[in-house]
């Protein structure tokens, strides 16, 4: 491969910028795109029925000609969790990401049943990978999972260095931690041309706190504990499993697991050798032992209250074999997702009815993130030296605030690029311009349907979610216009039929108003009778439910 | 009045123990029922389309009869905002308060055309009200509203003290703050008999900020901002509105409000004397003045996010006077409550976007709690020394916390009662006993409609706002069976129709083969269609939309 050095390349993040979530990033050069993660988001109160968030379909379905592969950083669902849905549209693509990484793409892919559209592609920490007029390095970072990256890559416009989701453990668990002399290396002496990196804790001073403080604090947990021990954490967070592995054998525990994903994700972990299980170690779903609780540690999903999750059956009923004791000491190992607080409030609250004792991050140290706080973020900045930067992974005020430790650590103001999501980016070999926005709105998938869910469906459902649906029916006489069968009037979401059946039966007669007041104008009764109907339940219940008129002429 | 040694009192929780909002209890005593505070709590997300939520309907109306009289601790919503639905169950009764929550509550009446249906009757601290056999005593307490009480009852089965929502601030800038002194007196030498207190923050350690302190960082924000300092605050809060008029006053900058409940707010303390606002104040409703930037200060509404408020009108558009201007300080001196987080997050990153800097809560010491913190609670507990004591205000996790600082502080294990909503607590001269618990789920307020909108129109909105609605309508001869008219297919918040148009066409098949198949039984055919829609949906599209057939035989 031989790079250019008078070409150009363009950035046009699909996601990821003003949000936490979808991070996916096409990299255009001279010979073709890369497409760096293909995440996901998981739906917000808007996104009324919607299961999840996908990068924008046809900005991705552009490209397909184009396209010289895909490059993980790593897997968790903000960064992989869109293959299934984009892969039919880039069959016969190469992604590339670390063994762990992959095992999780093929785990998904096996499960669409589209695992051979696809060939995966294992890259390791040091592996040198041409794609394109592109070479990528890949450098270990320390995150919240196994094997993440870091990007190094060789471009005709210089070096760009992207950070991955990442932060500093300077002695890790295990593990090399995040090598920032890899990326100082390979910035070189004047620095890099370009540094992409993570903006998630930008707001948060200090460095954050490290596994082995959690591994600590953990200790003291079970050291302090009468009872069971239940704990939820991340799925994916592989050490912190290997934590509570490690403690369950010190303190003469026995460990049981509850959750699919849990379950799948230590199966996955241990195949590759990340995670090592003791000996004794059972799945709730084949059975429990019959063991005294002080010998006891449950590891179980549902750290955000979802709803089906393992913890909240324990909880509110329906786990077949689990349930919370008097005694308990439960601990939340894992952020609260601010939309899931209400939902992981109410389980906690629950559990404190039930007798347990509830540990979680904002009282105790039970739980550290992965992303680098302010300190390690400098850090990152000056071991990289860029000269230009582009703040990712991040709601707006994140990427404002990390372009300003940038300045600080002495990047030019004007070398500070705030991208937004679908803003291009294109560096010549020593001049960089913002090209017009591609349109980059996400796409929204609601079981087998991708993108069918739009604008108008969620304000219908968001209606009909509020207020209720009241249906009309009307049989007439094609000839004569007189009524034959009606008006029935049927409601859903709306009243509780049984008190309101005078509102329904003054509905009726209104119906029959409307009909007569347009003159036998199909088109126009519809109108009519939705109209009347609507300023009718407006006027005596302040409610304004969706009205359809349906009237056949037979 | 004679106090009568030898009877009981039964003080019964309608809401507040488990949640935080819809405080209001019933104290039975020999003669008659006191209802003390009457709350309302505003929806969640699972209330879809919900205004607001009031304490049991049921449990109140029961008590009309007995009803001594209702006492308001102070003028929050979670305190007085049921009145409106209630009041007319209520019909008579006396409302007793301080003048500055009875402004509230006539302004509240009288919008609801109620307000002669009450008798409103001023309380001072001091005041000494005999109501049945219950002796009320009103103790000046520091919230974060004006003229806030706690309550200091004399009763047959001993003295009994309600906290009240309360911080201490020992050196308040205006008004007395919270006087323990008084409570100390009220429990005199042996200690209460019962204390009910405030747990919204034991968890929070140490004190809470003082006005004094916020003064302080406001100041410090006034000397720094070089544009406009736009700041969102809790309408209520009467003194912190004030402290923006005297630092907006000494910084030479002029006030501009916008937002109805805080210019409503302003003229009710105005009044009242509880503010004075300066000379040149003006309302955006009717112009703002021409100053230059670095003149002016915008209070406005909106600390929450809400859509309709003053600030998210100026961040998003539709506001007719004011938007955010590039150099603009704003300053969101309140919390964020929960449920709101995902809507502030917005507001604030679309305000960087427009170029202004956000100081909020979490980053600047910009609000300050109206609730003690635990060392203000333990310096209750300890004034108070109760036999008895009854935490309230707070999710089941903050009551058992408190009650655990209660042990703390010296009641015997025994004596602290973790009450629940709707369980009574009766206390004898020398005794207590927990009686069975009465019903008292919340009522659901819709628009006009109060306590029909119950679990099972919940449930159709949940599926109505998560999945849509499809209707079939099918007109048949009511002689032969044969269709005249139809299957006709109406689909509301479903999928977007003209995508699937051959979807639906498929699905009317279906109907013709579900009519078949009922051999003309029309229930039969009902059931059907709907489920052979069902499962057809579920099985192309996995959704499983609510799904009605009308059946019409003429």
């Amino acid at each position: 491969m031989t790079i250019h050095m008078n070409g150009s390349l363009t950035i046009t993040p699909l996601g990821g910028l003003g949000e936490i979530g979808i991070n996916c990033q096409l990299w255009e050069g001279a010979s073709g795109v890369v497409m760096v993660d293909c995440g996901l988001m998981f739906p917000d109160d808007a996104h009324l029925g919607v299961d999840v968030v996908i990068p924008h379909f046809g900005a991705v379905s552009g490209i397909k000609d184009k396209l010289l592969g895909i490059v993980l950083t790593h897997g968790h669902e903000d960064h992989i969790g869109a293959l299934p849905w984009l892969v039919p549209e880039l069959r016969g693509t190469r992604i590339y990401g670390s063994s762990f990484t992959l095992a999780l793409v093929e785990h998904k892919l096996r499960e669409h049943e589209i695992l051979d559209w696809v060939e995966l592609c294992p890259v390791n920490a040091g592996t040198v990978l041409d794609l394109g007029d592109l070479r990528f390095h890949f450098f270990p970072v320390c995150h919240s999972i196994p094997e993440c990256f870091g990007l190094g890559v060789e471009t005709s416009v210089g070096r760009i260095i992207h950070s991955g989701d990442f932060k500093i453990d300077p002695h890790p668990l295990s593990g090399t931690g995040t090598d920032l002399q890899m990326f100082r290396d390979f910035a070189g002496l004047k620095g890099a041309r370009l540094l992409l990196s993570d903006s998630t804790n930008v707001m948060r001073d200090g460095r954050s706190l490290t596994e082995r403080e959690v591994k600590e604090s953990l200790a003291g947990i079970f050291d302090a504990a009468k009872g069971r021990i239940v704990i939820t954490l991340f799925s994916s967070h592989i050490q912190r499993i290997q934590e509570v592995f490690d403690l369950a054998v010190e303190r003469g525990r026995t460990v049981v697991v509850s959750g699919k994903s849990l379950a799948g994700n230590i199966d996955t972990a241990r195949a590759l050798g990340f995670v090592k299980p003791p000996a004794d170690f059972f799945n709730a779903h084949t059975g429990v032992p019959d063991f005294p609780d002080e010998k006891l540690v449950l590891m179980v999903t549902g750290a955000q209250g979802e709803p089906l999750s393992a913890l909240s059956r324990m909880v509110l009923g329906g786990h077949r074999r689990l349930c919370i004791h008097k005694g308990d000491t439960v601990v939340m190992s894992s952020r609260m997702i601010p939309g899931n607080v209400k939902a992981v409030s109410r389980l906690i609250n629950e559990m404190y009815r039930l007798g347990a004792e509830v540990l979680y991050e904002s009282v105790h140290a039970v739980h550290a993130s992965g992303h680098a706080h302010s300190e390690e973020l400098r850090d990152m900045l000056l071991a990289v030296r860029p000269e230009l930067f582009v703040p990712v992974h991040g709601e707006y005020q994140h990427l404002v605030k990390h372009g300003r430790l940038a300045q600080r650590c002495g990047v030019a103001p004007d070398n500070i690029v705030l991208l937004e999501n679908g803003q291009p980016l294109t560096l010549m070999p020593d001049a960089f311009r913002l090209d017009a926005r591609v349109p980059v709105e996400c796409t929204l998938v609601d079981g087998k349907g991708v993108g069918d869910v739009g604008f108008a469906v969620l304000k219908e459902r968001r209606i009909l979610g509020g207020e209720g649906m009241v249906v009309v029916v009307l049989v007439m006489d094609a000839e004569t216009g007189s009524v034959l069968h009606g008006p029935e009037i049927i409601s859903k979401g709306f009243v509780f039929g049984q008190r309101y059946s005078h509102l329904l039966e003054d509905a009726k007669c209104l119906v029959l108003d409307a009909i007569k007041s347009a003159h036998g104008r199909s088109g126009r009764m519809q109108d009519n009778i939705r109209s009347s109907l609507r300023s009718f339940f407006k006027r005596v219940l302040e409610r304004d439910p969706v009205v359809v008129a349906i009237i056949s002429a037979v």
